[in-house]
């Protein structure tokens, strides 16, 4: 096999939900909410499927679905999209950022990236030619140092992946961090390619701001968005890509050879999610908000301090001084251990690392009924 | 953008299409079938929708899919499949291919291939570091010259990509032919991937032989199948690899990065779908038979001599003499003209090539009702 690939483990998402399946625990590692999802999407589903088309959409997607996409960018952020030249539909986020990085990324580009981070990253960056240059961010606030983040930018840098909200740190990034951020981007005339897949899933009060709407910005980021955190179903893979044309075009020549398209009526119940009134995505926040706290408070009262959680599915907690912990044992350790002994999976932060990981934390998934979460909570109050 | 794949157009299926339905075309290029579909596989699929998980399935698959595809595979070719370890499922064989490649290719491999060939081979070839080397068929018959055939393979093969049946030729491999590419790929020691897609669209009393099937090559091929074709539900995009386990682990490695996962109702459905009796695949083939068979006498009485046609959805036709045809004129601006001025879409068999391609032959795709097969035939007689 190819040797960089090869070089990387199955998932951890998939190793634990593996682990946690075999041993009938609790997962709170991949994150995934266990309710249906939004009903009035899967109907629309369902009908497109028995009364629509199922042979090949448009390589780029139904124009409904990039229509909605546009219209809830204008809607959303103000942002002014033309759906036929700037609006790509791709078979899941996880497509839509290997499009982007196989497209975009000449051999011998450097990719600046922030630790921790999504786990797919790195190897499809690697796999593509790039070299990546990490940044780190500093927990528990999860911030950035200027100085180490203009160090990571050279005249080498093709392009930076900003994932935001931010998975497993539960960051939402602030104004001042994305202008920050902003200014290296224009400054190295490089691209940003962000991952924002948890655009509608942000808590009190907060706005989601991406980094697309900042000045200078527009022509210079390619925003990946999805259906499955913004409709609760994970299992769709459907994602979307908004760029500038002439960013879009060259992604949409990896899309073509990766998957070339869609399920098309997915991407039709879709489209009429995207529609749905303000209520449906502040209800869903709110709804996680709430399923934060009571998970939160939970993981206290069981002796694990948590870490602010300010959007995503997850939030962190600190292992340090865990009642149960072994010397020496680190985060994936004690993840292994709390899926077989005591029933609740959860994911070791230090999987979202390419190097220099903390130990110390652990990340658990919200999203899930609540006596889910009360039953994970006890079983964690029994084993320790 | 990536030079590689910025050096590509518009894939030629999505530009036709787009031609044909700009100019109220009858489209017989982008190969797929008109009607609905396998009725009972959609109900499996709206009801799995509604009623089964939308959540993500596992990265290889869905177990009862998984398991269908080794059934299958033992039920038409006798083969011992362990689901659990020698199937994955993935977002179409467009990704599929994909997988194997970026999975399996070193920078700098060389791996052979066969003119014509599906247009996202060489692409994504290039793209992982590949390096092709072309063996030429000789059409009319699309016959291989054994010497041409070993002057492909090298030390540094890495593996060869057979598509069987093969589109555009429509032609399916004979099994001296299959034991002439057996023997090379064991003598080099490399692999084979199987993009066999079209297996069960085979005619007149054909039966298709996996390359996997033969002495010597069950550890040494990836197979690779689609429910699309061969449910007639090409928008689905749900795709599924065999091969030995040390074969499909670097594969997965690289698609846990590409998509990671499939739509979970469509995998049920199609699981279903491959456990339906013998007779459902008997019909299917007979149907397309007949289709071919209708397509290829009106294109002969309007004037366009064929090919023969063994398989696919797909018959070539030899335009040399073609009343119409401008001197000068390719097979390329043939077929635009054809679209835009006698409102039939065909593909240019040109399009097929990455050097020295015939410009003498055009593709029409037959999986359509009668009635639009008919109307098709008498626009171009009197176009001609
Ligand atoms: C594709 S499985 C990973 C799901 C996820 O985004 C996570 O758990 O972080
Ligand atoms: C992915 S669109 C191409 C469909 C097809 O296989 C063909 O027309 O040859």
């Amino acid at each position: 096999g190819n040797a960089i690939l090869s070089g990387y483990g199955t998932t951890i998402f998939e190793a634990m939900s593996r682990l946690a399946g075999a041993h009938n625990a609790i997962n709170l590692g991949q994150g995934f909410p266990d309710d249906r999802g939004a009903e009035d999407v899967l109907q629309v589903a369902a009908r497109a499927l028995l009364e629509g088309n199922n042979q090949y959409p448009p390589m780029m997607g139904l124009p409904a679905l990039r229509q909605a996409v546009a219209a809830h960018a204008a809607r959303f952020y103000g942002l002014d999209v033309d759906w036929e030249r700037e609006v790509m539909v791709t078979s899941g986020a996880t497509e839509a950022l290997a499009a982007c990085l196989f497209g975009l990324i000449e051999p011998g580009d450097e990719v600046v990236l922030f630790q921790p981070l999504y786990d797919s990253y790195v190897p499809i960056i690697r796999r593509a030619g790039g070299i990546p240059r990490f940044v780190r961010l500093q927990p528990p606030g999860w911030t950035v140092d200027p100085d180490e983040l203009a160090a990571a930018f050279s005249p080498r840098t093709k392009l930076v992946v900003l994932n935001n909200p931010l998975n497993p740190a539960a960051k939402v990034w602030s104004a001042e961090e994305l202008r920050l951020l902003a200014d290296q981007v224009i400054a190295h005339d490089c691209l940003a390619v962000c991952d924002e897949v948890y655009e509608h899933l942000v808590f009190d009060g907060r706005r989601h701001v991406p980094l697309m709407t900042l000045p200078g910005m527009r022509g210079r980021t390619l925003r990946i968005g999805s259906a499955g955190k913004t409709f609760s179903l994970t299992g769709w893979k459907v994602g979307y890509v908004t760029a500038a044309p002439d960013l879009l075009q060259p992604v949409a020549k990896a899309h073509q050879y990766l998957t070339f398209s869609t399920p098309p009526n997915l991407q039709a119940a879709v489209a009429y999610g995207l529609a749905k009134d303000d209520a449906y995505f502040g209800l869903l926040a709110a709804a996680l908000e709430a399923k934060r706290d009571r998970l939160a408070a939970g993981l206290v009262s069981a002796g694990l301090p948590v870490l602010p959680s300010e959007g995503t599915y997850f939030v962190v907690a600190d292992i340090t001084g865990a009642r149960g912990l072994r010397r020496g044992e680190d985060d994936a350790d004690f993840c292994r251990r709390l899926t077989t002994d005591a029933g609740v999976a959860a994911i070791p932060v230090s999987a979202f690392y390419e190097e220099g990981a903390p130990t110390h934390l652990i990340r658990f998934c919200f999203s899930k009924q609540d006596a889910i979460l009360d039953s994970a909570v006890m079983r964690l109050k029994e084993f320790f």
